[in-house]
């Protein structure tokens, strides 16, 4: 035999195999079946893998891990392929992709302890329903909520709108049940709030990318319902108002204050002149906030709303503002916030960045990469829209499309940019990636901006609990060096 | 020379190579002089050390730590040295004890970004000054903040009374600098919220009560203060009722709810009986629930609370209860809280457990360790006293001092009555350490509980960061089987 036929009978064997663990219709191999699961959710990055798998529960996984780790045959952990950062999309070693879409079963809600146990498989959505049901939040809220599971949230300590009260990701996974590359299970699905009986191990697995083990259930915080929401629009003259504002919430509505979004002038306009929202002030010029404030039934957040502003009013922060006077009005205030990706990708091409720093660093952080931006080409569109309560911002160097189109080397300016923005966010105490996570986009600057000892501590990691290297592999940290 | 004189010599060129790295006057080695540092809090535990290293900064740690690591020397980093497990004591070779008391500075307060940077020997009671003079709270709360360092409660991941609003330690850790096992430092003094840049390196060693690395400094989260206050103590029928009053103070007061704790009538006896406080409410039969409200100044918490005690006592929930109306009546209440340890120690010997188990099993826990602790010996006064909006229920069997002096086996009866109770509650989905830690105590009951695969991954983690078993040896998961 040829090494080509060996190679090909060796693939025909494991295929075999593979089939015999998850048994018939668990196992997809037709290129046209398996090719939405190849490319990722921007269309950037695609390459074939040699089939996708579909177990039914934890067993099934530990049992197809089991065997690609007998064969050595490198796999990668798939939830809702949301990924904004190529993630979950193969290498160019023909991995297995192992989807967590059948693992979707809610285990159970305790509404005393305030946990919902679930499989990884299951939708932040399908969450978030099981927690209304009994009259409880899930707190974890991002825009591609409907599709991305909870898997997928917890490898990337996924971030979202409502970190500012709640945290993130991380901050509310209580138990955890992974299967590691090779096959055993390590079983944390407790529903504890306070546990120190040794490492906290599962954390190593939380924003890990999929790169230490297949995350397959989870035990998440629960917070009670908060049925009262006060919402408000502010224009505002710039970042810096934005911080006194912030803090003029945090004084007066304390825990209560739950989002507080900020959008330039140019990102509302790319919202509003691309789609069919109404404006939620009349001026465009200056700056945008959005403010949510959300409590429990009993909490009269009218009042304190109209008492907030009537002190931002009178201390010259706010240029103009409008409270929404129903769930409807705050609904389409969210909606505009939620249109942003879209309406952008409409306007042009975006250079995007997931940069956060220190609060107090915002309006700087903003000034000095709009001049580093404008510097690397005057025509761009410099478009903000961040999490400022968490210092995180997404700057963004938006192109026109028949500017972009007209670029005679598209690459080395997008390097430019971000090399830019990101030196920015790191000379002011920041980071690169704040809620995205690496996945394959950003392991350059992984070498770039992580000091030494980082880097060699998160590759010993690696080594120690994939000494083979076949879980999502060169992904986070990149190839060793 | 004799292998003896060798050893004598090399121990000698060790101590002048200490000194020359720190400089005179921070290092001990007068055994009387480093007694304490030698002695557990509560004298259970004795072992002798080389010596005691008092570096002044980051950079000191990391050249004693590197020079050690040179020769190959057993190391203990202590903070207050207020462990309850015995977690910052010596083992049997003469370590170097690393006490970070000289690394006391406050870095900065952030209010902006809510945090605070700084030396991981800072007090916790430091840490809260230190933010109250900006108007904001530190959230973490504990018996000995007075003497406890920061780096020891993120070693150990404490938790105290507000771990149900605010978390654990490790839920307010942004961000960490750490002297590893080889004298390297691991800088993460990163002031931000959200950051998904690779693996979050700094989890690791929360927790781990440093047996990889010594935490030198960390940025902590801070809150806006919390200054209008609403507090009851209530009489209550049991541990049933005190759940259904949590999941009406949870409706009602949202997250203005910060301490629910739990404690039976022979722990108020205690301390009744024992000092000189007041009596909270009437009667002493049934158990005792004291629960905190608090909220930014607007904050009406009087009506709140009055309204929600209506409704409780309406409801059955309540025999009787007091409303504190002022500041000086909540501190009494708290006193009583703060004087369980010092009181039970007064009656008697204690057993204490450091259980929690999923809120919802609370009252089956009690009921069943009560049932398991008399079966042990009849004459133990069943003593409760918990955080039971966390599910972390201190059980103690406490034997009158004649009692416990004419037991024939005290060993024996005092390792029946911990695993039977932490039988029940691992049997419940518990942990048998949920704030305390494991230290040396309990490594026992890691062999006895921990699954295997978790064990395995523990000690792969310890021989990866400290291959030469060089920090705090042989806690936390023991020696290696």
């Amino acid at each position: 035999m040829t090494s080509a036929t060996r190679h090909e009978t060796s693939r025909t064997l494991l295929m075999d195999k593979i089939r015999a663990v998850l048994g018939p219709g668990a196992v997809l191999e037709n290129p046209a079946e398996i090719q939405g699961y190849c490319t990722d959710a921007r269309r950037k990055f695609h390459a074939p893998a040699l089939c996708v798998c579909k177990p039914r529960d934890t067993a099934e996984v530990a049992a197809l891990v089991k065997l690609l780790h007998a064969h050595g045959w490198p796999m990668l952990p798939q939830g809702g392929n949301t990924s904004l950062c190529g993630g979950a999309t193969p290498d160019d070693r023909l991995p297995v992709i192992v989807s967590t879409e059948r693992l979707n079963k809610l285990r159970a809600v305790d509404p005393f302890g305030l946990t919902v146990a679930a499989d990884a498989g299951c939708t932040i959505a399908q969450l978030q329903a099981a927690a209304a049901a009994e009259g409880l939040l899930y707190p974890v809220s991002l825009g591609s909520e409907g599709s991305c599971q909870l898997g997928g949230t917890i490898a990337t300590n996924a971030g979202g709108t409502a970190v500012l009260r709640y945290g993130t990701t991380r901050a509310n996974t209580l138990g955890l049940e992974v299967v590691l590359p090779d096959g055993r299970v390590l079983d944390m699905m407790r529903a504890l709030h306070k546990d120190t009986a040794g490492y906290d191990l599962k954390q190593l697995f939380i924003g890990a990318e999929g790169t230490l083990g297949i995350v397959t259930g989870a035990v998440m915080r629960l917070y009670p319902a908060t049925p009262a929401i006060g919402m408000c629009w502010l224009r505002i003259a710039g970042p810096a108002e934005a911080l006194e504002l912030l803090q003029l919430f945090r004084r007066h509505a304390g825990r209560s204050l739950t989002a507080f979004e900020l959008m330039n002038a140019q990102q509302l306009a790319n919202v509003l002149d691309h789609g069919s929202h109404a404006a939620p002030v009349e001026g465009r010029e200056g700056w945008h906030l959005m403010v949510e404030l959300a409590d429990t039934a009993s909490a009269d957040l009218d009042t304190l709303m109209v008492g907030i502003l009537e002190q931002a009013f009178e201390a010259g922060l706010v240029l103009d503002g409008s409270i929404a006077q129903n769930l409807t009005q705050a609904e389409t205030m969210w909606a505009i916030r939620h249109s942003v990706t879209e309406s952008n990708a409409r306007v042009g091409v975006s250079i995007t960045s997931d940069t956060a720093v220190p609060v107090a660093r915002v309006p700087e952080f903003i000034a000095r990469a709009t001049d580093a931006a404008m510097q690397v080409h005057p025509g761009i569109l410099v478009t903000v829209v961040g999490h400022v309560g968490d210092g995180n911002i997404h700057f963004i160097a938006l192109f026109a499309h028949d500017l972009w189109a007209a670029l005679p080397d598209r690459q080395a300016v997008e390097t430019q940019v971000r090399n830019a923005v990101n030196d920015i966010a790191i000379a002011l105490g920041g980071t690169f990636s704040a809620e995205h996570g690496v996945g394959q986009t950003m392991t350059g600057l992984m070498e770039r901006y992580k000091t030494g000892p980082e880097l060699d501590l998160m590759r010993a990691l690696k080594r120690c609990i994939d000494p083979d290297g076949l879980m999502n592999r060169d992904r986070v940290i990149g190839p060793a060096a």
